[in-house]
């Protein structure tokens, strides 16, 4: 089952030609996962390889423009572009609180009627989440608001006990938010494939005597089977160790996370995706602007020992190869972030994203 | 005095690569007057010759997020990019009603302070303006919410006697609005010079004993002179008759202007921007929408001779040359609506709009 992840724009502050404003799309059986949304998103989309209407969910990091200003236009556009007989998929979206009355209003105001249900789920943030003068509290805005179409979206308040969100769980999966320090509250998220039972042990059947059929599916399934000779076979007996699940965490803008919650939660992830704003040099200021350096990002990575560490969110002064543009010297200022992270890894590979890159994460096996 | 608009946006419904959503920049004395800004219009400007940072009025035709989804964006990065002196101009902001409100919100939300004054003069329509189903009162969203920095905006009404909108007017130029029919409220802008004093008859001057120096000065900004002999020069003596100002008239989507209003404000427009969402072959369609065709939009500009008819808004599938993408004729299309505008204009040369194209607008001799 493939999953990857599709960078769609990996700058900071605003979108440029060079570098589009935050989102990209994890993409797992046709899926797809939007996190983050910045202006121009839907156009990045066209210009990817993706379609815009296998996007069933969208996560929001923060209420900074950067990271959501673009999601009324992309509502919009694939409410335009659906069929009007309703096939469109339900869509669920996860963020701060404050983004549903924006979104209603955006839409109301634009007489957008959309043509398939979404749903807002709303993460209510705690205050030590950013600087106290900053915080703004924003229940209450949707006050005399109707709801949009579709059921009703959840207001999600911090689990005390697991100290982070529970978002979304299925058979498959499980996706948790957790909370980051920046200059308005902002959350991580942690996408976690459960373990898939381990292969059948053909030759353990054979020796216990199990005839291939019916009962092999029954114990794949995790049944145990009574054979004719009244013997029981269990399921832990023929099965090989469960596969271990792969584990994506995508984080937002911060300079750091609150507590230890998200090493637990990111503990050996496949893929870690975390902001890298400004140069280890500038580290300072990063912090002053609730921003993190390569190095603050791979201190993170290497104390939860991620896989892999890919970097995003750059200064617009960091220009991708091919966009040098004024700066001129955007191409070597970014080969010295990778080296400050790599520094922290012990020379372990680190990703620098660009747009429309992308990532595939391997099954396990 | 240079005289010139570019299109940034010239698709309808959202932006593609090959058209970005609604936008144009009417520059006059290194000023920048924007029209209307759908998402992505912001990394339109930075694609372009023109600097964002010489904006200063913005002017959007309605309420439709094609056309002003991108303006939250835009201010963010003025502010963004703006000395934190204070130095940058203040921006004025005019649009239909509802739309202060709207930008207040998502500026809070965002938690975005700009750093330099602007001010939001709403539009009030009239609700003949739309089909009655789809008027909405946006009166009172704004209950409650402070107001933006920078003094306060107008509010504007329709004048009955004149039946339009006075926005600007200064020694130079005066800026109106006026009504169309379209889904929902929508406004054409009209920019119109003052003419110009003529030059000063120099033989004339010479004929009456007027000597070179100061009194030149004082005839020629329209004041008279009394000479050494006792005798009263007058300024219409002696200067040749008024040199008439330029008009630029830019229309919101619209199946058309309501009443007549719209014939004299344009009449004679040295430049008419008007849509043409479809080809005339899909006329009722068009109308059904509150959209126009190239022969529409070619009957008004008939009506009010217009020097000059520029057509934008394509439908998505109009491809320019270059973006051929999937449809492979946009092309071929292209022509086809240059033709029906054309032939409703006996011949006279109609321009399609596309995504960076700069026009001139001369001076008038």
């Amino acid at each position: 089952m493939s999953l990857e992840i599709t960078f769609l724009g990996t700058g900071s502050a605003f979108p440029t030609p060079a570098r589009g404003a935050s989102a990209l799309v994890l993409r797992r059986e046709g899926q797809c996962w939007l996190f983050d949304c910045g202006e121009g998103t839907q156009t990045q989309l066209m210009r990817s390889h993706l379609r815009a209407a296998r996007i069933t969910k969208i996560f929001i990091t923060h209420l900074h423009g950067d990271h959501f200003f673009g999601l009324p236009g992309l509502l919009c556009t694939l409410s335009l572009q659906s069929d009007p007989d309703g096939s469109k998929a339900p869509v669920d979206i996860y963020g701060p609180l404050g983004l549903r009355s924006f979104l209603w209003r955006s839409l109301e105001l634009s007489h957008s009627q959309l043509l398939f249900p979404y749903t807002v789920h709303e993460l209510v943030p705690t205050q030590d989440q950013c600087p106290a003068e900053e915080f703004k509290d924003f229940s209450g805005w949707d006050r005399g608001e109707a709801l949009p179409q579709g059921p009703p979206g959840r207001v999600l308040h911090l689990d005390p006990g697991e100290d982070s969100y529970l978002l979304v769980e299925d058979e498959q999966l499980v996706v948790r938010a957790f909370r980051l320090f920046h200059r308005v509250p902002s959350f991580g998220f942690v996408m976690e494939e459960k373990p898939r039972p381990g292969k059948l042990n053909v030759q353990k059947l054979k020796d216990l005597g199990v005839q291939p059929g019916p009962l092999y599916g029954r114990l794949k399934s995790g049944t145990a089977v009574v054979l004719e000779d009244g013997a029981t076979v269990s399921p832990w007996d023929v099965l090989d160790a469960p596969v271990p699940g792969r584990k994506v965490c995508v984080l937002g803008d911060c300079s750091g996370p609150l507590g230890d919650t998200a090493l637990r939660l990111c503990w050996q992830a496949d893929l870690l995706v975390h902001e890298a704003t400004l140069g280890d040099s500038q580290q300072d200021k990063a912090r002053q602007h609730g921003h993190s350096t390569p190095g603050m990002a791979a201190q993170l990575a290497r104390r939860c020992r991620a896989r892999r560490l890919v970097l995003t969110h750059f200064s617009q002064r960091y220009r991708p190869a091919g966009h040098a543009g004024h700066a001129g010297h955007g191409h070597a200022e970014l080969s010295e972030l990778q080296r400050q992270a790599e520094a922290v890894l012990d020379g372990q590979e680190v990703t620098l994203a660009e747009d429309f890159m992308t990532i595939e994460i391997p099954l396990k096996k």
